[in-house]
């Protein structure tokens, strides 16, 4: 598929079968298939279906299913995309995100609960955010991370704000809100979207990557 | 007045001569009174009013009028409030705190220009900021800076959310999400409320102040 | 952990195994831990994997577990916060405030289902709210409890919106949006929020104690 | 007109010539009608074109327009209505339910400036509040004061949330909110709308006089 | 207890035993007590719980549950509520209106499934409307209804929205909006608040009865 | 232009010096152009610029401008639209209906001030409505018309919501949701969208002319 | 039935009971039904009581069942509607859309996965859009497929908005928004409303059938 | 300043002495300084106060200002953006965005006019669009654009939702929503935020350049 991007089946909303369908069009047609937001009946239904040389990588956390097919070669890029998460709330996003972003080819480096609430946690990775090549931060509640991450840093930061949070706000729309208003430069995703997240990241990563190739 | 705010006239909708037939009343009673929001017609409306020995005191950027009897003793507390900014737009909000505090009988610091897209310029006032018994942080478009400085203290901190930035939860409701879903423990105002968070942080001070008399 | 405020941690949304090993974590760092909207399975998961000596405290109502290692000290300050409420299903919310205020080290002095319905019966306890140093008001459906009592007293309240009620602003909106927009002097919290109310209540309380303890 | 209603423009938005125009078809067809949010051009316009024998009431803060044809008979009720208002911001709306229920025959009291933050006041007046048949309460902010007067009552109470304030809830959102969640029983109606206030109370008026009449 | 308005418990939100032990004690206290929003197991621990010589009225539609001590005398009224719905989905919501504005004493008439798409229904039924002293109007999805009967008659009209409709609008704000601006003069109680819709018409029933009464 | 639709240049917003030449453009491009929401100074500008042998057709009220070159044939169908509206605000977007409608060659019938209050008024004019082969309502506040009319006659209908009104859905929401959860049978345009409301009548009214025709 | 829409019965919060009762008095009258939004038991409770010689058809993503007595002779139009979806996640509602148009004796044809995304798919079916006299097209998300298509053809075009999507405008506010907003001419009904989108699209096929019999 | 971006002063709600103020401080202490949404006494105040040999550069239709001191080399990247429109009405925020990539040092090419109710445009302009290596794509209304663009190219794609529009969603968020929504992959910047989508699309440039050098 163009753009590196894997065709991919969002089983939210959608039956087992239906899913395992779809995932087994797509796999035959393209050599490869991303499941997103999948429960234990849609995996089942997947797996079940496969061939059997086909390769499954299934990351709970994430709710992704990713299917090869054996002949299929992933893309492989020259460039990294940093994946930073707030609190342990925030993992799940940021999980898709980082199977989207490896999928497009890029190498992911995590960055795990480095919430503004203790500065100096996020202080101490600055070596590594610098060296990445885009970075993508993942905040629930008030959404403050990729707004202070994006002050620290040169390289393009995608805020990815999340659904923790209760009362006012709560399901996300203070961390999108937060990030929208921010007084540095970020762009950025749906509430819950590390599906293009770690797309947009990935497609950064692979122009990069073709620029250091030219 | 009981608890030590002084009576205040919110200006804006009403008529200069209401205001200033209001903040006579007010004055005669009381001995003083606090006009809020006051655009150049209520000030002179006001002030063509007064006894000749009454005081007064005209913010223009906090849109306040302090006006005093010749005789009123302004309360005097033994204890600090930091009033602090992330950027200019925000001044207008945190000078009707800081008056309203100082009405209250407080000390008041102010801490300007600290806004989190430069990490280092809150920490430089870090000292300051330890030395307040109570904190007032003022912040508009993504409102990061009360939860960044609830996390850098010990102290009391009251967010106080400021109307600037515009499209998605550009009038104030970004920075009031961002204040009421803190990660840090702070307590909230309404939109723009330079009054009640001047007032409130008054209130701690003053019991702060009772408690070092006693 | 600074300000006196003990480690928490949030259950809801994370499972029993993710909660009690966060706990166990807290407990082993900090000396104690407090998991708030605990439901039965993580209660049983946390209590089932703590030391022997520890002591445990669960609030059914308050869904809150506080756990202690044999040696923790608790701080003990001089200071009081009442918590009132207006009504049974405030009790879950003011429940938690008073949890949190408790562990900071405030005595907690509880008024409950005072509600504005009855206006004799917040009068019948003025003697008890002018007593405390601080004040947590739990309120749903049109949340005026705080604004009364804030007309009443000289000390700072703090209003805790709770999401009681149905239909338009029933999930708690319309008793923030009356807090926020309280005609007398009130800071609030998001809805439901008990653990900011009561840790900035006990961080008033602290202040206040520490100036007399000068 | 049925119901005792008068015929009634709503200038606002409407020129000056199409208010004076449909005022004196109004005029002409039912023998007297009611302008409502009149500006000083919907005034003049109105006035100018009246033959000279009708009477004119205009009420200012109300922005009411009150014409009568020399011929026509007012209704004259056995019913009185009190209009309750928290502050001086609710007065236009209060005086337009006021200009209203008059029309429709009632007598009315007027208790003004008894908001919650002072509970005395309200208080005060619970002679005259028990004397009516029907009570209408404007109030703007947190919109308390409704809640507070059907808790002091037996009479059927009708709640006019007013547009004061500013920030979240402030166009009026917030009182409305309070009062359609009310812990005591209320009708209401719209933000501002003391047209309907007005005529709903003296509907009811106009049935109790009717049962007096039996 | 005062204005003839039953003690009620809203059991939804509480467990059955919060319920029963509620319930117990309003009837002891007053003679009678009102469930409302009782499902099958609040309704089976009321009951269970109950003195043998009380009596129980179970409306399994309305969800309520009306509790007499064999020596309350109920209220009796001299005076009529109409209760209208708009169609099928309506019952609930009217039915709680209904127990209401019976329980303050008044006769009740119902008329049902006479919504707007066939005005013929409605018109139908003019005799018996006019013949009431107030009248209930519930209506979900546009909740036009109110608007019609309100332009037929000439007593009071309460709106009652209700939470039927998907989409836009869908949860009830569309019928509450609809009523709120309604071109005919109406009051109007929150989304599905049967129980304020019945009490207010209880309340000007009441009103009436008296004036008939003197 | 395809469809049968005039080029058309939406004035609001832009600069009349920008309107004139925009529309010059379409002028000679398609022999004909049509300005919305046109105010003096746009009207004065596009007409300044004409052609002398342009013919210009400018309704106030609708604040519409439509400009023919004289060799411009205008489209001439064999089918009628109703627009019809509730009141006199409801003016400026049936007008700019009928321009609309009138534009893609349809016979355009006015029925004017019919809203539900009154329901005789719209009874009165089922004939026209009957005659009609789609039919535009047009009306504000609690936007009910339209329902009403669907529930009348047997022909298309397209609401038209209006954004007069105040307060709670005051902005047309109200009309607008009232529409799109009807209990007939409507399609709906955005709130004073009288421009797609006409084109999309004009479409129907255009497939019907052409099935007239087969 | 009046306009060939078949009485209908949404059971989605009734009782399996009741929507059989109320499909039972519909047959019985009108001589067939349709039941929409059924779930397997509505689905057994109907066609358990249906008499034996009634036909049945349920379509199981629709959720539809329509019922005729032996002796109903369904409409048959000369005209045609086509249905677009713009995903799988569609289908739902572009089935009761379907329904609803078959049911008023439309020739429906469907075309499917056509979202713009990959541009070329719709382009392939431009010949069967044209041949259709009306088109609906569903979609979700960002809702964009129906403003494309209506820029590609002549006829009139429904947007029927699905819920499909998370966070921000997930419940199809984004694409209920976008259709309203459509810089095309289309007509919109409400989120996921596949019944009213083919009951429009029935009548005005059913328009266009009755000018070609003419 | 770090990454390229210059200081820019916002001087939308300040005075023109302010701005003014606060641009001769950024330009002398980093060479060059940008005004965005700048009215014309801003213009006038911040020309009149800069030193002779500055050059300035105003776009009106941008409503920026840009300034250099006489010594101040601008970056140059090897890298181009392409910067998208779909009508008049988005050459605001287009023209803002523009400035801010060319003065991180990006080339830029426009194309303009190009929304999706014509796709042959946009289709007419994909050598330019395949040539960029960052596309931002500015769009109101219904805001389908950058989703169709982001369809066609393997480009990043950034969406500028633009505040065009009236009625439901009008102010820029049924655009914003689109774009969250969008069934292709993009990133997001707030409504008309020309200012971060330059700035981001800069960034991104400014990686690919560096990538090009190494
Ligand atoms: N019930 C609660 N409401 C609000 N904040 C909480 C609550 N419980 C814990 N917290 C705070 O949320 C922080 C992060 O929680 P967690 O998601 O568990 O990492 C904790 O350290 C507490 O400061
Ligand atoms: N201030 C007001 N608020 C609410 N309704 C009003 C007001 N003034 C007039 N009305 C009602 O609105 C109806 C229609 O007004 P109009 O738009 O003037 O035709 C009048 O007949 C009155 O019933
Ligand atoms: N799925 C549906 N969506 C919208 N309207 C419907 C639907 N199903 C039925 N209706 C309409 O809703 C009306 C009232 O439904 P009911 O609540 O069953 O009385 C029916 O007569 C239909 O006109
Ligand atoms: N038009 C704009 N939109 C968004 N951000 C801006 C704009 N103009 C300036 N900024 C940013 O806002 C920051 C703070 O602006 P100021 O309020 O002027 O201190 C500036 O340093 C820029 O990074
Ligand atoms: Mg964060
Ligand atoms: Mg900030
Ligand atoms: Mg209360
Ligand atoms: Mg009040
Ligand atoms: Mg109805
Ligand atoms: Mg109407
Ligand atoms: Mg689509
Ligand atoms: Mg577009």
């Amino acid at each position: 598929r163009r753009r590196g991007i894997p065709e991919a089946v969002l089983a939210d909303g959608k039956t087992p079968a239906e899913v395992a369908s779809m995932a087994m069009a797509a796999l035959e047609t393209t050599g490869r298939v991303l499941v997103t937001r999948a429960d234990d009946a849609h995996v089942a239904a997947v797996t079940d279906d496969l061939p059997a040389d086909a390769t499954v990588d299934h990351d709970e956390r994430a709710r992704t299913l990713v299917v090869h097919a054996p002949d299929f070669e992933p893309p492989d890029l020259d460039a990294t995309v940093a994946v930073v998460t707030a609190g342990t709330s925030d993992a799940a996003a940021a999980g898709e995100a980082t199977v989207l972003a490896r999928a497009v080819g890029a190498t992911v480096d995590r960055i795990d609960d480095v919430g503004v609430a203790h500065l100096g946690r996020i202080v101490d990775h600055l070596d590594t955010l610098r060296a990445a090549d885009v970075v993508v931060v993942a905040a629930g509640r008030e959404g403050a991370l990729p707004t202070v991450v994006a002050g620290l840093i040169d390289t393009p930061v995608i805020g990815l704000p999340v659904s923790t949070g209760y009362g006012y706000g709560g399901e996300g729309e203070s961390a999108l809100g937060s990030m929208l208003q921010s007084c540095t430069v970020l762009s950025v995703v749906n509430v819950d979207d590390g599906f293009t997240a770690g797309a947009q990241a990935g497609l950064i990563a692979r122009a990069i990557s073709g620029a250091r190739d030219e």
